[in-house]
């Protein structure tokens, strides 16, 4: 990332909670070759009750960018470390990452599992059925490390066609990423969220989400910039 | 496996529950080319209440050599895919495996976690942060793929020195097996287990079992011979 530490030029994470008018003061300046600058928006981090940390760098700009709503609210936003973000009007209070993503890619190409799997999508009946999995309890399933060896063991067993085998892996990680956040943020799934993307992925995590019984709002797909310029006019930068 | 699908000749598995008769009873015989025989020991297959298989191959051939014990026995196998069998007698009842060292290995060489890593060793100091990460509720960590970033964070943070984050994640994830086989087998972690194997990863389930209030009985070393003579006996081939 541009404003990490391997980037450009550092810009230090700003801790939750975190609203535009914060991003804003964290700014960093970098000059520019023809005398001009950029500024460059820091990340957000927070600590849990544990002391562990947590960060995100780019997500916050895409949270800062969407409508502004009374009262709390929750944004999913998927990819290789999925994030969920609980905000209160336009601060972010909190937040958590999920390693979905890039579980998903090295367990599928780097894992035993990955050596039944044929074809490279992602079917449907294949991904169903590993959500079904995923929200089963953990008296009854265990956990993470157990139930990933099921996406061996049914194809071993001829028990899912080998085509199904990536999407239940997909719909088994997705599905206890949800069951993970519901647990984290209250126990109870919240009512609605709001889902950042677009594209196939972005859809899985509707699929999953609603089978929870949460129901699912699109952010505007423009929310990065709008991000951008919403903290650049708490810089002042623009008005 | 000699005898797996991919092996010399298949022996199919054998279903729980399992005793060493059964385990005889499996036997598959391969013709040598002196014009002699050779017998392979099957694996043990596990369906469970939700209709998902397991299997072991080589482990059943451990237990079935371990000393019997009167009433119900908890035998532990770590390993890459780490199995959990409940025991009766000389009966093997059922069993769970769980893909912890397959999942160490593959975050550790191919996740964003390894490049953090520094040296080959685990770390006795991260190794206890990261048992004691993994005994934290669901409601207060969320689950595997959320502790799981942690092993990133708390480096980035310099709130854990290097040299101490592949402890860290092995202790995560040895303490998250042992977590999700409580919930699984009953709720209540068993007041004894017997471990199989020995070296550095013994230890460190020993460690991790203790932390939990489970006391350690190790496994005579000779498990695996003890086990094919007691299947042999079981088929006369000896006596």
């Amino acid at each position: 990332m541009f404003g990490s530490r391997q980037g450009w030029r550092e810009a230090p994470y700003v801790s939750c909670p975190a609203e535009p008018a914060a991003l804003a003061r964290g700014l960093v300046s970098a000059a520019l070759p023809d005398g001009g600058a950029m500024q460059i928006v820091p990340g957000v981090s927070h600590v849990d009750e544990d002391g562990v940390p947590d960060v995100m760098r780019g997500e916050e700009t895409q949270i800062a960018g969407l409508p502004v709503q009374p009262g709390r609210r929750f944004v999913v936003l998927p990819g290789t470390h999925s994030k969920w973000a609980l905000c209160e009007g336009e601060t972010l209070v909190r937040f958590a990452s999920f390693m979905t993503g890039e579980v998903f890619a090295v367990m599928a190409q780097h894992s035993i599992l990955g050596r039944l799997f044929v074809g490279e999508g992602i079917d449907a009946d294949g991904f169903a059925r590993g959500l079904a999995h995923a929200s089963r309890a953990p008296e009854r399933q265990g956990g993470l490390l157990h139930r990933l060896f099921s996406a061996r063991t049914l194809g071993l067993f001829e028990a899912m066609p080998a085509a199904s085998l990536r999407g239940y892996l997909s719909g088994l990680l997705i599905g206890s990423e949800i069951a993970e956040a519901i647990a984290l943020f209250g126990g109870a799934p919240p009512d609605k969220v709001t889902i950042v993307g677009s594209g196939a992925l972005t859809g899985l995590y509707e699929q999953g989400l609603r089978a929870r019984g949460v129901s699912v709002e699109p952010a505007p797909p423009d929310a990065a910039l709008a991000g951008l310029m919403r903290i650049a006019q708490a810089a002042r930068l623009i008005s």
